[in-house]
């Protein structure tokens, strides 16, 4: 379905998912372009990122950051260009990185927005590589894994828009790098095109006997994005002083209430804490605007670098239509994307 | 019963505990004195320090050390007497402290032994707040935990050798200081001897409401000694960028090996990764003299000079006899110790 430049369609929030969310959870609606006043900018969104962290927003348990209000907008990063401006620092046609949600038009004040480079072949690479998800590889990686050269670092969801840059900057380092990902067609790219040593199928029965395989010195650095059954097979891969980065848990992201408190079956905590204290592992969760803002220049100055040189590739799974949000969305949550999940509104400019 | 000048008592190790070890897991057996040779010293001990860590000792799973073998002396750490010296570097009736296990006499080429003062009225704390479980609470703590002035540490195990230390350091350096005991004892003598701000009584019924009611500021370093329901109860507390130093989980250590790996009811992983994300909590594991010898002098000083000046008290739970080693572990894994657990074979000269 084509933007409008009357309408002004957005996805909101209509219940609060139990498990997995469902078409049921969002509401399309559509109403006037709003109207910016003194001060204040129309964008309208070209590029709508869609990220793990999302299925969080949608609950109202405990949690980093305040979930979406019933009936509000979903929120996203997004990549938009100027439509009107009354505000001398945005000029009409300016690409702007925002935080504006799933919906094609919004009004700002200015604030949080920051200016992107119009001769930029691949804007949306700001919601990716170069934005949130691979500043999250760079930070995780780097500031908690700290791995060393000749190291062995493993990386689930290596074929997903953080994993696919914590694999590759490992490489850079000089680590061995063994991917986890699922389906035989996203391993192959992990190694062909990623340039990883390995990667397991966690699909496979025998995952954890493949996965040992692939470590034959064991880990050095975990970087954790999955949890669950994944993470059963790492641990006791785990070498002495290993680090942890724990980035997300999307496989426990559709527990319900309920189940994430007291989820059935054996107790696996205990068995981590020995683990933990044994190997002396450093195990750390981070969020990473909340712990690592200072560095985004840092980060962006490496990450542009690497991408101009060709020593990190980035995959889109670009999706198009708004409309198309949801079932992209909730694919995601199944692994179902194969690389940064983009949703595209407009055609770039 | 004395210890005898021609005779020496060894308790061996007879078989590997399935749960909690057993009067009949340890054998007393009595033989002759060893003869030091060329370069030896004839060691007759004073103390034994009883810890925790024996009890990985006995089992022949995954450890950080390797067990001891079926029919060999129990291992720990002592304080000797010299009682005759092939060796320039000893004389006889030096004091010294090593690692010579639960035996009333021991021979050694003098490697991994230290001179302790024959002047110290308490040469015992060699093997405490001065030895071992002092220098874990001190680099558990600083190090790992990075106490900083104004912020609420809770010590589980508060009145045990290890966490009666880390407390009254986290008081030193300004913390408010909470903490868990066994009893209501052991909870007056953590506040009123010992300092701390509040103690609460893990036997309470409303042991989970009481802590949070002591933590009204949230948790920002939970030392961890105990595991199981103490942590269930501090988990919830944590604030975000918390620091877990994972001392020991002395509720685990009598899991059976099937019990370790798979124990029943809910499966509480899931939640502790999700709060350490959420919450960018720090969780690290480690163990004292494969983490931190180097830093052993400087441990020594510091903690020297504040029991010196009286800010650091050290509680010792001194059972006389090697025949009566076994029943006081047995006891110290069940919480029955009240301060530093040490054996005292002979008089202190």
């Amino acid at each position: 379905m084509p933007q409008s430049t009357t309408l002004n369609r957005r996805i909101l929030l209509s219940s609060r998912p139990v498990g997995a969310p469902t078409s049921e959870d969002f509401q399309l609606v559509s109403g006037p372009v709003p109207q910016p006043e003194a001060g204040q900018v129309l964008l309208r969104t070209l590029f709508l990122s869609l990220d793990p962290y999302m299925r969080g927003r949608m609950s109202d348990g405990p949690s980093y950051a305040a979930p979406v209000a019933l009936g509000e907008v979903m929120v996203g990063g997004t990549v938009s260009r100027v439509e009107a401006s009354h505000n001398p620092r945005f000029a009409m046609g300016d690409l702007v990185l925002g935080y504006t949600g799933w919906q094609d038009y919004a009004v700002s004040d200015g604030q949080g927005l920051t200016k992107l480079d119009a001769a930029d072949p691949h804007p949306s690479h700001a919601l990716g590589v170069l934005g949130m998800t691979g500043f999250t590889a760079y930070m995780g990686l780097l500031d908690i894994g700290k791995p060393v050269a000749g190291e062995t670092v493993v990386v689930a969801a290596a074929s997903g828009a953080v994993g696919s840059v914590v694999g590759q900057i490992a490489r850079i380092k000089g680590c061995t790098v063994v991917g986890i990902a699922g389906g035989a067609e996203k391993c192959r790219y992990v190694v062909d095109e990623l340039g990883f040593d390995h990667c397991v199928d966690h699909h496979s029965s025998d995952f954890a006997a493949q996965l040992a395989a692939a470590c034959p010195k064991g880990i050095d650095v975990y970087f954790e994005n999955v949890g669950g059954a994944v993470f059963d097979a790492v641990l006791p891969l785990l070498n002495t002083r290993a680090r942890v980065p724990v980035c997300g848990l999307i496989a426990h992201y559709n527990d319900t209430a309920k189940n994430a408190t007291t989820p059935g079956g054996p107790d696996r905590r205990a068995t981590l804490m020995g683990t933990l204290l044994r190997k002396r592992i450093r195990m750390q969760g981070f969020i990473i605007f909340d712990d690592y803002a200072p560095r985004f220049g840092e980060f962006h100055t490496a990450m542009s670098t690497w991408v101009k040189e060709g020593r990190i590739a980035a995959r889109e799974d670009i999706v198009q239509g708004l409309e198309n949000a949801p079932s992209a969305f909730m694919g995601l949550l199944q692994g179902k994307n194969f690389g940064k999940l983009v949703i595209q509104l407009a055609d770039a400019p």
